[in-house]
């Protein structure tokens, strides 16, 4: 039984994922909502160590469907271990990432295509989002606020990788306007922490009425 | 183009498997051919770091959904780093495991069922094996065997899990008959390696008519 809300907040890397989810945290704590973030790939003691894999420089021969299993596996993990105990319990669950991101990294920017929905599917078995906000930038501009600091493997690739990227969220967007919730990443921190916060609310807000 | 053979071993732990992978690839290098013996997870830098979390004692919270991914994402990375490139290059390939073992242990032993089968056709894509041995032995003598050793997250299952891997073995063997050589394990080694080198020679030769 499933009791909590489970928010995902999805975009390119750089495009203000972090600061946006502690916003939404701190909102939740005042209203003295119990909440608990994760991140992707990681979250688990399993999904750390496979994160560590993913994620390492060191392994330029990494085969693109590998890439895609080993994010499926961080996934079922963090799922079976933390996500569906947590909704269990009535916790609001804030997702850095998720099914989202492997279609458009590994879907999109690997063209993988549809292996990766097929393979998710069945690491998320029915765990789905009830809101996900995409945080939507520029590929341009998600370019000039990497070049500020250290990249891991995924994030180096080329250019065309994260125009590829950003192209498979705003399809994703279109594909399920009633979960995805698309945001002008340009807009101020605060008007896009607003406009969350408000969502929420109202999905709270609907959930604690039915319940 | 796939010009070698590819060869996989399968059997229950302690079922002797790697004993007769020496013995084939001693007599492929008195023939004077070209052969590379692999295991399973593993066999890559990235396959090892899989193998290190998946037969990892100290994560008895492992998802079984977790464990079938990182059993696959390990050996789409062989296929793709190592099986297909020594295949075009006419080599043999012998596998210590390979798809069978993820069916026979995750979809079997931990009861994931046809999951199993989707996930590793995702992963191996067309690259199955020639020919493969299946060293049968019943479950009481692999269990006295495994009494012998250190035993990792996999092997220290209980008897009820080790069983449904056998049967699962039993049935892909009776699936596969075109593929998979059952043996009897009992048998000595030499009688065993006798008809292995056999079979593989008979393959070759086959092979090489063809080419």
């Amino acid at each position: 039984m499933r009791k909590g809300l489970f928010v995902s907040m999805e975009g390119p890397d750089s495009s203000g994922k972090s600061t946006q989810i502690q916003l939404l945290r701190r909102h939740l704590e005042r209203k003295g909502l119990d909440a608990i973030a994760l991140r992707e790939p990681g979250g688990t003691a399993i999904g750390e160590r496979i994160r560590a894999i993913v994620l390492d420089n060191a392994h330029p021969e990494m085969d693109y469907l590998t890439e895609a299993m080993l994010y499926a596996a961080s996934r079922a993990q963090m799922v079976s271990q933390l996500i569906l105990p947590a909704l269990a319990a009535g916790k609001t669950v804030i997702c850095d990432r998720f099914v989202d991101s492997s279609i458009a990294y590994q879907g999109g920017g690997r063209r993988l295509g549809e292996i990766v929905d097929k393979i998710n599917a069945y690491a998320v078995r029915d765990c789905m989002p009830d809101v996900t906000f995409l945080l939507k930038v520029e590929p341009e501009m998600a370019k000039d606020r990497r070049v500020l600091r250290e990249n891991d493997r995924i994030e180096s690739e080329n250019f065309a990788y994260h125009k590829r990227v950003c192209e498979a969220f705003l399809a994703l967007e279109k594909k399920y306007p009633r979960r995805i919730v698309g945001i002008d990443g340009t807009l101020s921190v605060e008007e896009i922490g607003a406009m969350i916060a408000e969502r929420v609310d109202a999905l709270l807000g609907a959930r604690d009425a039915s319940l």
